[in-house]
């Protein structure tokens, strides 16, 4: 890929002496003295590394500069609210209402033009002159007031607070509504939670919403703790209420154990 | 910052011997031997790096997928317009003409929510239930319809094609409406498209608008190529027109000298 200058070492006496002082060589990253055995790059590369590394970076300030350029402000941001003197400022023309929250409906405003944008769910809804579209109102069953707060303002903002129930709560909507971004970001977050207590209630709920991320991830953690799995409160549970899904475990346990049993044969004969 | 394991060089015979063995080394990154003198980095800040490297990838593929999200489709995208049998799919609330354009006038559709969004001038304009707010209509003076248009575009999607032309219309747009993102957007492109032949034009124009990244990197060309300017026929024009403009230019120069001078007489010194 790359040529260097000084392949072919000619010596002349002081080149070899230089050399010979040489053996240990200075980092020029770290700036620390170190041996042959630990040499890392070439001068070359490292300098071209450098340059990749500020390309990145710039790159990275260039779209964080794009995300905030497109990042809406959400219509239920207070500062966007508007005061009771200049009411309305950011122009709604549909509200979304929690309909099965028990607690008297508080309407959340938003913009058919972005979730129209955001969802195909919405999309389909808003543009077929259903129901919603001529009401203006959305009803959305099963779900909070704050989980479809979250909702409508990650649909604006791409951002979210998450703790494990809103990430779950959120995951729901996404999956219903078809908002892939938001779904990926819930599914990171429920991996970087995941451990050995909450991995089989993680792995029910990834199985149920489809959600691969985790439930690979979740799946992954079960089968590697097989001898501890049976122990598990949650194990009867999920025998009794879902036997399939326990049926899946063993699958995945025993063609983990056949791969590892053909590796382990195929190491042995090379 | 870091330590390494084998900081002291402890000889054994064998040691020396593979040590002389290896005077040039194998770069980690190009494959390649390369001799002490080309060493770059240890092995450590090497594999620190190419983590590092891989981080910001990671970065920015999610950034890319933000943008992706957050991205409009733009009322103007014809996927997303209509069908003469299902009109207006898209929610427009409010139109822009190009009023001074001499042909007859067609309307840019637009939602109020997004430009109150990327643009303090609409945001003023249409809150503040002003002429334009009450009509649903925004006349635009000075501008053809193709930059009112890739101005609209670009308020929903963060993007544009650009010849030097449309960047001089849509950075005198996104000037009048405070739209900054879209300014450098243009700045960027212009400097990239700088030469001696448009340096006078292109730093006037700078001028004119406050493009300041546009305006140093003219200047400098400028005051680079000093003995060359006067023969240059926009110089002339230039004088007439806008002498202060002119001063400004031999001010940089004079200013440009100063600093030399200084620097040489430093080094001198030094």
């Amino acid at each position: 890929m790359r040529r260097h200058r000084c392949h072919q070492v000619v010596r002349s006496d002081s080149e070899t002496e230089s050399e010979s002082d040489a053996e240990t060589m200075r980092c020029l990253s770290c700036k620390e003295e170190y041996a042959a055995r630990d040499a890392g790059t070439c001068k070359e590369c490292y300098e071209e590394a450098s340059e990749t590394e500020e390309e990145l970076k710039r790159e990275i300030e260039d779209l964080k500069a794009k995300v905030a350029f497109l990042r809406f402000w959400s219509p239920l941001d207070h500062a966007h609210r508007g005061s009771p003197t200049s009411p309305g400022p950011v122009f709604p023309d549909v509200v979304l209402v929690a309909s099965d929250d028990g607690l008297p409906p508080v309407p959340v405003p938003a913009h058919k033009a972005v979730l129209v944008n955001r969802s195909p769910v919405f999309k389909a809804m808003l543009e077929n002159e259903m129901e919603e579209s001529r009401s203006g109102t959305i009803k959305i069953s099963d779900v909070s007031y704050d989980a479809l707060r979250a909702f409508v303002n990650y649909l604006y903002t791409a951002e979210a607070w998450l703790d494990e129930q809103m990430a779950c709560d959120l995951l729901v909507l996404a999956e219903k509504y078809q908002v892939k971004h938001l779904k990926g970001f819930c599914e990171k977050f429920l991996v970087s939670k995941l451990n050995w207590d909450n991995s089989l209630l993680t792995y029910a709920f990834a199985h149920q919403h489809g959600a691969k991320l985790v439930l690979d991830a979740a799946l992954s953690m079960i089968t590697d703790n097989m001898d501890k799995l049976t122990k598990k409160e949650e194990y009867m549970e999920l025998v009794e209420k879902d036997p399939r899904l326990v049926v899946e475990i063993y699958e995945a346990y025993l063609s983990k154990q056949v791969n590892t049993a053909v590796l382990k044969d195929t190491s042995m004969k090379s």
